[in-house]
């Protein structure tokens, strides 16, 4: 791996287990054992280094989801699956990475979590279109209709939607909303499915 | 009908008809017949007087609705007869008076159609109580959840949508946001209604 990937990763997972903030560019380049100049001649600031850590894992989770697709037995495990690996992804990370990105990286934090900005319609549009084809999903559906209200829906398990202000949990939320809305645009078969494996989530 | 009442009532018409911008003080008099000074004692300016138009015309579109879901032979029957109804009200209505609401009115804009401000969720509630009653949507739902919900995926529908900013309309819209969720929420009975029903909105 070469030195800028290599402190691209290493940041992302220090981000991760210690929040962003604690970990200054000084700390960063001790624990990785480089020295600060190294660090700074590949990111002019922290928001850059930042920006391409969270860029790294999106494309690693991006590429990740995109294998599971191709080796679920349907759309249906696939989406579970997916959903698993997500949550567990964001259950180990400590919860001040989130804090920290929010209160002090407002800016990339925006341009990573907005509704409408940089977002990623691969994996669900992969998702819609091989469920399709399985005959899993309704062959009537409206493609990028169905994939816009589901970022929609995912929107709703954001830091400030209504719901999560009215206390609601994540798995509540996602066997309420998302699961009837996949279950709507599925076939019969795919209404079995999403039985058969929604047992993934417990 | 008193003369408050009829002043709203009217104003109401007037505004839905011509817009509101056209509609001065002046000319609402004039085509009420009364005087200004009637008008001014019971509405201290314009934007009172539309707070309570808008108010008022809400309230009447509620009580119909409820008296549609106590007359009708479903919750999915009575679903598509509200929708129908609203529908047919928008149409009805000079483009112009959302034009002037919007960009003379922002205040009270704001505080009727912002997401999450003063929201009925009175009839969604009572139609998503009488589906389960009925057997029609399934009784595991979290009615409070999926009630936010609709209200959120409504929401989508409103002037600065992704999916209105799209180009897409809102009969496809409602086609593939809004039928899906409801046939998700449904038991095996509401399905069949929802396709035995749906040519209401032909």
């Amino acid at each position: 791996m070469e030195v800028t990937e290599r402190i691209i990763v290493e940041s992302g997972l220090l981000f991760s287990k210690y929040g962003i903030r604690s970990m200054t560019m000084d700390a960063l380049a001790e624990e990785m054992g480089i020295s600060k100049r190294t660090i700074y001649e590949r990111f002019k600031d922290k928001d850059t280094l930042l920006l391409e850590v969270v860029r790294y894992f999106k494309q690693e989770r991006t590429k990740e989801a995109h294998k599971i697709i191709e080796e679920s037995g349907n759309a249906i495990e696939a989406m579970f699956r997916i959903m698993k690996v997500t949550i567990t992804q964001i259950e180990q990370m400590n919860p001040l990475f989130f804090h920290d990105f929010k209160k002090y990286h407002t800016r990339v934090f925006k341009q990573f979590f907005d509704p409408g900005e940089i977002r990623d319609y691969s994996v669900t549009l992969n998702l819609l279109e091989t469920g399709v084809k399985q005959k899993v999903f309704r062959s009537d559906i409206h493609i990028d209709i169905v994939n816009r209200t589901l970022h929609e829906l995912f929107d709703l398990f954001g830091h400030d939607s209504s719901l999560i202000n009215a206390g609601y949990r994540h798995k509540q939320m996602f066997d309420h909303i998302i699961i009837p809305y996949y279950r709507g645009i599925s076939t019969e078969k795919g209404m079995a499915l999403l039985n058969e494996f929604k047992s993934i989530l417990d």
